[in-house]
């Protein structure tokens, strides 16, 4: 099968890379685990989260992957990340950036996999799955090379709940008749908006505080037992530290 | 490389998918580790069991998946986890029903694979690995996907051996001219009776086991510690339970 | 995409696969975790550190794995697997042997995928992703089916600065006009180079120490806590009980 030619403008394509490979470096400087990353492991996980959802679609739909039609992409994902791992300091501080950034991210790739799926002519409710998978996947990846649990399958659920939502909405408003832009814009919106919301009337950050879960369970694995109690402050001090 | 016009019967394909979707739920709501999986978790390890075998298949083989080229496929994988979750109490009391249907799936799974292989004109050997990985993938990303020891590795030697058994059967009959179905359905009845075979000679039930050992290990992991006989005592209660 | 007419001769093919199966092997017989590995278990590892790095490049590729359209590359990997597991305890005694083996896999693996992909016509750093990815690929795969730490990721910037080192090199004089052949040899020869001056000023062995590391960090995961002897006692306990 010959790539399509169904285009993600490049500039829109790079943007989701380069704020992947970002939200990707601070999740890996924020975490403080028995092992340290160094700066290969950064660059690594900003490829990863910032080209993992894009090569997860073309897998799925056997099309050459597009990340890899270009220089740019995997450019801009380190570069994204390095700038990312020296800003780290600066923008933990304004976590609601990087929780905007990271809602911003899932729903631009959950809409690049749902759109190409229905270029492609994929019936809708795979050309859904690959929105989500795409959105996701760069998540799972990241975990399962950095050794963590995997966030989907615990505390990940507001995630796929918002991509696959973003991605109903752009497939049923394709199959109605809206152009493939103007359902992918609605898309990236729905997705955004639903995650923020959930994290808003999560009162606290899930995603942090799933971060925090997950680090406080690889440093307290070996700990836990030592007692319920203390592990549980620890806990709650790595919350409110 | 076009998708060729090999088709397994729709109903036969997903009735294999439905199977593996509704093992892998009650393997899921079996599992009790520290941490419980949600409805959404229980409908992705549905997904990856259901699918999981099909997606790696035509990954191997570089064609368009054919489980995203219908509705069908994730409709019914997700349908039978929710099912699988709902019959989890009645059905685990039925052990062998769950251990029949498993020798089942891995024998679909394998004889599907290996047949997609032939047909698109593989050499033998290679065409027995795509069945073997058709037939045991879904369980490894499971296992990757759930945090857990990837049990191929380690107890899961009765899975690929009852697979690559069946995959040969259908290789070499089929290399003798037998017709295609005739050599698939051997090959499922040669994986499933091996399978079964061994959970019966083993006395106990291979799977179960090393589904307990692996909750225990993951429940005493942090534990272990309190005392090395505590740990075993734990252990061998597990196994023996 | 048609699989194209580049080829690299079979037996240097076959030559990166059986290394890469004996060193998998090496690798697996040298590790002493809690759970050992059985013949299948040895066999997997082979497939996998043979064949992965091949079967990772053809996928990010988007063309039919080349290492599934013969019967040699799975024989091979697994006779060699097997081999090695043999000669595990003679050759863990020539330990320079392993380390030299396996930087030598590691620009075989490296140059085989840069070359594929300049062939295929994939810009520069596109291409020298693939290399890297080809020759680190295995060992990831490795590393989540046993379930260690994922060593490029911690220990392994080692590997992947001397795998994009050479891939850098071919994609460099393959740009300036020399023909891809002789480009591919002075790629291994780089990787292979910086990989053993590494090792060499690293006064000790960087693999095995991260082996030991690893082993450590598995054995002792659940007991660093309470105390490193009754850790080890514990070890012991479990390892003859």
């Amino acid at each position: 099968m010959n790539e399509p030619l169904f285009v993600i403008p490049l500039w829109a394509d790079l943007s989701a890379v380069a704020l992947g490979g970002l939200q990707g470096a601070l999740f890996a400087s924020g975490f403080r685990g028995q092992r340290r990353l160094d700066l290969l492991g950064v660059a690594i996980i900003g490829i990863v989260m910032g080209m993992g959802g894009g090569l997860i679609r073309d897998l799925l739909l056997n099309v050459t992957p597009t990340t890899l039609q270009s220089n740019w992409y995997l450019i801009t994902a380190v570069a994204a990340a390095l700038l990312g791992m020296l800003l780290a300091t600066i923008l933990e501080r304004v976590s609601w950036l990087i929780v905007g950034l990271d809602a911003l991210v899932i729903g631009l790739f959950g809409a690049f996999g749902t759109s190409k799926a229905l270029y492609l002519g994929l019936p809708e409710v795979p050309a859904i799955f690959v929105g989500v998978a795409a959105a996701v996947g760069g998540g799972i990846l990241r975990d399962v090379l950095m050794g963590l649990p995997v966030a989907i399958m615990h505390v990940g659920s507001l995630y796929a709940v918002a991509a696959g939502a973003g991605c109903v909405v752009l497939t049923v408003s394709f199959s109605l008749g809206a152009p493939l832009t103007a359902a992918a814009i609605s898309a990236v919106a729905v997705t955004t908006v639903i995650r923020l919301l959930a994290v808003v009337f999560d009162i606290s950050l899930p995603e942090q505080r799933a971060l925090y879960r997950r680090k406080v369970a690889v440093e307290t694995s070996a700990i836990a037992v030592v007692g319920g109690t203390r592990a549980a402050d620890n806990g709650d001090a790595g919350a409110t530290g």
